[in-house]
């Protein structure tokens, strides 16, 4: 591992822009780290891709990351967390925080009753990632998975509260609705944009577990136990790089961080990790 | 260019599964015809993806057909159609057939008061291709176009004939509705999948193009002025090649096609180029 110091950026890499509601948390709870970035934007979506592939490719923006001089790594993105977190902590000299393990927590603390609701991708939702690591702390839990694709693309859209995602979010949300789940995981990084509607859908009663806020915890309880987070009085500074540059990138990207960006670079992943 | 026999197969390649909606219509007017398939479902969506990046992309699925000695190349997506067929008919040396032509010289034919409406991808419909094709044939056309992106993942989901599929079409074809087309372009392989919804929100009096059917028209031409159509007797064999594939691939995909796949293998892209 190299030396660390307090000013070292934060990584963070997802296969593409839903990560940003990550960054976002994080610099919510950490507005004086600096940030790095990594899209995959040429090879987006992972969701729908093999295992193999996607752990490939995510020990590729790994390596990326890592040639940046960051501190620790953050798997913003649940498909990757729940198929390539280990393969990435064996092969990548780096600390690294996925998405699963601080939802899984923050969950199991919002839940009285023991039933919680998981919603994700196709690959994350088969893989029961969340199911395992809720598991792992409480035994008597029940976990209730159900994979949502069609919030992906409605939250690119930017269809956030139209009559049409209202009536998917009911489609979808239909079983869980009659498993008395006190809360429900917003399993995938694209899905706190869609807050409103999933809410209306599953009712006021059951809490929304939103991974990204969980996540931004761990990362200042990891920083602050080895004296690494960024005592700098000035705001930090966020780079933000991606392997294909579409023309509404910024726009969609900007909707999800909540946020301008303002360096924003394309790189071709290949030659940078070479 | 290599020596072609009547029995050399027709190869079709695309970003995915959209093309299998072409191969389904080249089946079917030709049956006797050996098809090579190649849906580059490692990388797939490319509508989102930056034209330099779709032409590299375009030209790498074009030297494995080439490699399988098929006698000409059908582009079965309509997003490289627009933005890579030229440096395709540039750099491969054999006969290629992109979607876009095909279905604008089909709507002209349909369309007598000149007004054709165009849905397809951001990608296609940004780089205005079937209104650029049909201005070549007829200057006084006149040409709507509006992406329609949500349609693809809906199709991919099996949601042909929800509320929500048929909300999000009401929506999407709205402006449609007032520029009173004769006739409407399905300008991406996914669409013919949710005619019924595309009809219905469009109303009964326009006529939907389904640019695959054209292109079958255009092979079926190309091969007989040749003299290369298969006059064997027994049916013609298919090969399904992809560079990953995902667990629900299979379905899917005879979903598209129509069809049962017999025959589909996972390839390296790049080995099987180099």
């Amino acid at each position: 591992m190299h030396f660390m110091t307090k000013s070292n950026p934060i990584g963070v890499f997802d296969s593409g822009i839903g990560g940003l509601t990550v960054v976002k948390q994080i610099k919510n709870l950490l507005p004086n780290e600096n940030i790095v970035y990594f899209g995959d934007t040429a090879r987006v979506p992972y969701g729908s891709k093999s295992n193999a592939t996607v752990i490939e490719y995510a020990l590729q923006d790994a390596q990326f990351l890592l040639k940046k001089n960051v501190k620790l790594i953050v798997v913003a993105c649940n498909t990757v967390s729940s198929v390539a977190l280990q393969v990435l902590r064996d092969k990548i000299n780096l600390p690294i925080i996925g998405m699963i393990s601080p939802g899984a927590k923050m969950a199991l603390k919002e839940t009285a009753n023991k039933k919680i609701g998981v919603i994700g991708t196709y690959a994350t939702v088969n893989n029961k990632a969340y199911s395992k690591e809720i598991m792992k702390f409480d035994k008597k839990s029940k976990v209730f998975e159900k994979a949502c694709p069609l919030f992906v693309p409605f939250a690119e859209e930017g269809w956030l509260n139209t009559e049409a995602t209202k009536f998917v979010a009911k489609e979808y949300l239909k079983e869980l609705k009659e498993k008395e789940i006190e809360s429900l995981i917003l399993g995938c990084t694209h899905y706190p944009l869609l807050h409103e509607v999933i809410q209306e859908a599953i009712g006021d009663k059951v809490k929304l577990i939103d991974s990204g806020i969980a996540v931004s915890y761990e990362v200042r309880e990891y920083l602050q136990a080895r004296n690494l987070l960024n005592d700098s009085a000035a705001k930090g500074e966020d780079l933000y790089f991606v392997s294909d540059l579409p023309e509404k990138f910024r726009t969609v990207a900007e909707l999800f961080l909540g946020n301008k960006i303002k360096h924003l670079q394309k790189i071709d992943l290949e030659e940078e990790i070479k």
